[in-house]
């Protein structure tokens, strides 16, 4: 794989040595080469991602860049609008469609000077029915989704950072399934304007190679347009923290434990026990009341959220239903007609139960640095019919907290990931975190 | 004045003594009549409304009404998207734009039976250059804005029930101004799905003649598409509670009590002095220190509250602004330029002045049943180049709490909407107060 570092080169965008043109031509090589297999992309704008690439090249010799990821290659999921390419929310409704204006984050990332070079796969709006993403380790497997595009031309080397959004584990599982760093922030913390839903479990994420460019991202765009209206934007840093020894970490079993593949707990346990050897005290649901307690609060995670997305579907989906319904696929069909069958009395006692698990959360901040536990039940499954399971990123969806992917375990030779949970708006803690990890387990 | 009350047309329907077609037919002839004064309207469809009418007609004759507003003729704020007729958001822009689809109110009132009878005008976006439209009681006067359509056609008895929006004083003030009903929920509580804006001090309020019909509206919305996505919907009742004589009002004097006019403060003591014959105990910033320091933390609310909107403007306006800012007008296109100046920090530094007020409230909450003052800071004034002063209006914009104006104060001959601010979520306790506020104002 190749593995596209951002951060290094804008340090020869600096020192003159190479220009956001030439590294706009890399990717569009390996874009080339990878995607008529890997399928990532919905629609390319080579033609305006190249003029774009050159107006960062005249502002980096310049030496008057936009910002720390003027000239960066992205790719933005196909839910998210952009005024130079169609929004098509893997839907046959939306063939074409343009809304005519930026999604509030493509307006942050054009103003910090970043190259949007295109759309990129999606679920059915960003629900279970996948699209044609294969995974860039294995072209027999899924991507994960629904971020598919967007995880699968990370890993295949295609851009260095991609957009994507998750409501169940949209972010995390394709990072997991990819071997990619996947960074889902605090509800709230990047704006959502001009994204097609509105859930309230949906966030903004980062995918990329390096922590510090999923980091860089997430700083610019909330710097612009900051978080969802009301909530406090991301407050992480330009750049993540030190590398920090977490002192305590809270391994979570979740619902996810179950039906996890022997292999995966496997590569999890000796990643611990490294951990452990390393002076990190690792307490569990065995052994702190507190973590048994949260592990009791999100025990139901997956069906708890998608009850209060089935519910928060019925606008715009239920209203879409009844001119396009012939034209939704059965299963989402069938989760929009869902929602139009619970009560309102029956969400409240949802958002209570969800509120509650939060508070839990919260109980464990002065005890524990982070949570860890796996960022998916395996490896990515062979099959590209379905998007694999989401259960060990639920958690991190309900709890409305931040949460990462990193790229640290292996299992049957394929990727998959290490999941780290923070709490909430402390992104900048759980950064450091991130960082001393990464570096603990590259060495390993 | 003609008073619709849709509640007493309801009994009509349900007796088989009218019916919704009549019903609309009565408020078509008013809008003949009156509108060509008042222009409260951007768009009707009648056509469309008949039908819908005859629909509900059908409904009541077989005992099967969808909701208890089926048959209910609604005139909604023309910056809320409804599929059969343009959403214009009172600019150039937009003119005859169709975005395809209902708004989740709009959705949910189709649900409920409602008949839409038309776009009301607003301000452009919602902010503050007016639209053409006069107040019902003098039309040399603006009705207030920004829901200036919405709150001028019922006044003029057009139609019984409006749906507007307020993110400063845009539902309370036109209430006040046009002397009917405005109520404002707590943030979040109806679902602001397909609305131009997601401010985060944006609510949709009903404006109507009667408490019932407000709160039947806001009722049967919520019902069926409950609030902002994880925000608690709207749980006042179907109906108002019962009125309640309130124990403890705490009188607030606001920012606006230095730009009053001595006539609206001479209004507003006369009804104090009647209440606290009554039995009810008045309290305010000399005698309460808790009232004092809510004073203190809502000082400035209309500064802040155009802070917090000047950035949340950046998107989607900033974006508009690349394209199209040659068609803003130039106090709108100053506002969207503001916004793009401030920096995130600035900010989360007012959205933590805004927490801290709200908890400010909260610590009242055991103290009173509601909060009293004006409406407004006079009668509606003479022009209509300018919708008035919000000042009155913003601190429930920036408590974020519920707020209504009553038409029970005159003065100059014209009407004064007295206010009554609850604490958030806590709907169904204001309106037991307001219900007998009312029934005591109105025998005064």
């Amino acid at each position: 794989m190749s593995k596209l570092d951002f951060g290094t080169a804008r340090l020869g965008f600096r020192a003159g040595t190479t220009t956001p043109r030439d590294f706009l031509e890399s990717c569009l090589k390996q874009i080339d080469k990878r995607e008529p297999v890997v399928r990532a992309f919905v629609t390319l704008n080579i033609e305006g991602a190249r003029k774009a690439a050159d107006a960062s090249t005249k502002r980096w010799k310049s030496k008057k860049p936009l910002s720390s990821i003027d000239g960066l290659p992205i790719a933005i999921k196909d839910i998210i609008e952009t005024v130079d390419m169609p929004t098509e929310f893997g839907s046959t409704i939306f063939k074409g469609w343009n809304g005519g204006r930026d999604s509030a984050c493509a307006y942050a990332l054009r103003q910090a000077g970043a190259v949007i070079v295109g759309k990129a796969v999606t679920t059915e709006f960003a629900g279970a029915p996948p699209g044609p993403t294969t995974n860039p380790h294995d072209k027999r497997r899924t991507p994960g989704g629904s971020s598919s595009g967007s995880a699968a031309a990370v890993a295949a080397g295609m851009v260095p950072v991609a957009i994507g959004t998750q409501v169940g584990g949209s972010v995390l599982r394709p990072a997991s399934f990819c071997g990619i760093v996947g960074f889902k922030p605090t509800f709230g913390a990047l704006n959502r304007g001009g994204i097609g839903d509105q859930f309230s479990q949906n966030c903004i994420g980062t995918l990329s190679h390096t922590l510090e460019d999923a980091w860089a991202v997430a700083h610019e765009i909330a710097a612009r347009v900051g978080g969802d209206p009301g909530f406090l934007p991301f407050a992480g840093g330009a750049e993540p923290a030190a590398p920090r020894r977490p002192d305590v970490l809270a391994v979570l079993e979740t619902d996810g434990w179950a039906v996890a593949d022997a292999g995966a707990k496997k590569a999890l346990a000796a990643f611990l026990k490294n951990l452990e050897r390393a002076g990190v005290t690792l307490i569990d649901r065995k052994t702190s009341k507190r973590v048994a307690q949260l592990e009791e609060a999100i025990a139901g995670a997956s069906d708890l959220s998608l009850g209060i997305n089935d519910w928060e579907k019925i606008w715009p989906f239920a209203d879409m239903e009844l001119r396009d319904g012939e034209r939704f696929s059965p299963n989402f069909r069938k989760a929009v007609l869902n929602g139009t069958k619970m009560t309102v009395d029956g969400y409240i006692a949802l958002l209570k139960k969800r509120d509650h698990a939060r508070d839990v959360l919260m109980g464990l901040a002065g005890d524990v640095d982070a949570c860890i536990t796996l960022g998916s039940a395996g490896p990515a499954p062979i099959g590209i019919e379905s998007t694999g399971n989401a259960v060990f990123n639920m958690p991190a969806s309900m709890l409305r907290n931040p949460a990462l992917s990193l790229p640290l375990l292996k299992c049957d030779g394929l990727p998959l990931g290490l999941q780290l949970l923070g709490f909430p708006n402390r992104e900048r803690a759980l950064s450091g975190v991130a960082a001393w990890t990464t570096a603990f387990g590259s060495k390993k």
